[in-house]
């Protein structure tokens, strides 16, 4: 990689955190630059995501100041597409398979959790909506999982685990910490269900395993988590 | 590609086309075999696919049977996942180009396809919603197509126009013959709005070489989605 590479992110995003742990598992060097998302720049939208979300990247084209782009960088947005590019960018990396069926599995690993992970989680932490379907999608996961193996599709740490790792930590603290707008306790309720019971063993060793990598580690501001989702969610009980 | 490769699949369905589309681009051999959707072998779920969709893929092990699928075969599902798979088979295909901003243009396009086409057409053709979500997401498409160039990143056919190609025939057929639940004539004025209509010439120009394309052509059966979407979402004014 020769090309210059600005990240436009944010400490809060669980899809900016995907891009941040790849990052940070190829060892890229960088710019990385906060978005705050309640007071984006003027700039940001027209000049570098015209959906105005984190993650974006500026790929190539001279070296300038992040807050003010260049139009001769390649603009690149959306998490999964993201995680693509820097394994591409990194082809001797373990982010991706050299199998073609290996390939295929990380794939249908982040398939899953983009299906059963995010919006699952928010019904219930936003919605107040049953927490079923987001035990439901965590089993699914589980079930991903190979035996004996360290990450989601074997011992190297993968795109798949950057895809999902961000939203374990944050569906954890959150849990852990009743931040939600359901019944006071339900949180702390599914957080046992799913981090101390032994139907989900296999899930939890793969949550250990990813929280002790440093990439993941390193990207995750646990107390950021806590003070804006539970001020965002917990409003009346916190007050 | 040395090993076997059999493609479980449906001429109805938009997803299965899209590995169809594929394969028939690289000219890959391989065992086709057509599951009825309204009426699954019983041995399709628990030895193909769990979650008994199509596409799915039963990959290398021995030549067998495609209704006696051998344990010894990795079994692969979700189209986009199948997209993906295929180039990977054949890493010198124009499937996916080797740049990786391309690339990364490519998995955008398909991310756009994703949020922005079934969902949209499904919700004005099946719940009779308002059409307005489908016609801007088409506008969306087309805005991300290249200006003066054949397909959807460039001159080459890619994974990103394969998938693509199997909703974009189906919202032409289907609302060029008026087949949707809602009122009588209105599927054939948004017809006109998205295949006569000037704003709409680059997606239109796009649509002519995608279906001048062999491998899109002979993998679309249109008197069988007429038939068929017709049956289900027309019924009381067809009888």
């Amino acid at each position: 990689m020769s090309e210059q590479l600005t990240l436009y992110t944010a400490r809060v995003c669980p899809y900016a955190q995907r891009a941040e742990i790849a990052l940070a598992e190829v060892g890229a060097k960088y710019t990385r630059f906060e978005i705050d998302l309640q007071n984006k720049p003027v700039w940001y939208a027209p000049q570098v995501n015209p959906a105005s979300k984190v993650p974006a990247v500026a790929y190539g084209g001279p070296e300038v100041p992040p807050d003010q782009p260049s139009r001769d960088s390649v603009k690149i947005a959306e998490s999964l597409v993201l995680l693509e590019f820097v394994a591409d960018l990194h082809p001797g990396s373990p982010l991706l398979p050299k199998d073609p069926v290996q390939r295929a599995q990380v794939r249908f690993f982040i398939d899953a959790v983009s299906n059963k992970v995010p919006a699952n989680w928010f019904a219930f932490m936003a919605r107040g909506e049953s927490p079923d379907a987001l035990i439901s999608g965590l089993e699914t996961i589980q079930s991903l999982l190979p035996e004996g193996k360290k990450f989601a599709v074997g011992d190297e740490f993968t795109i798949a685990d950057a895809a999902i790792a961000p939203f374990l930590t944050r569906i954890a603290t959150t849990l852990g910490n009743d931040i939600g707008v359901y019944e006071e306790g339900q949180g702390k309720k599914v957080y046992e269900t799913i981090w101390k019971s032994p139907k989900f063993a296999k899930l939890q060793k793969y949550y250990e395993n990813l929280t002790e990598r440093s990439s993941v580690r390193e990207t995750y501001n646990e107390q950021l988590i806590k003070d804006t989702l539970g001020a965002r969610f917990t409003p009346k009980r916190n007050a």
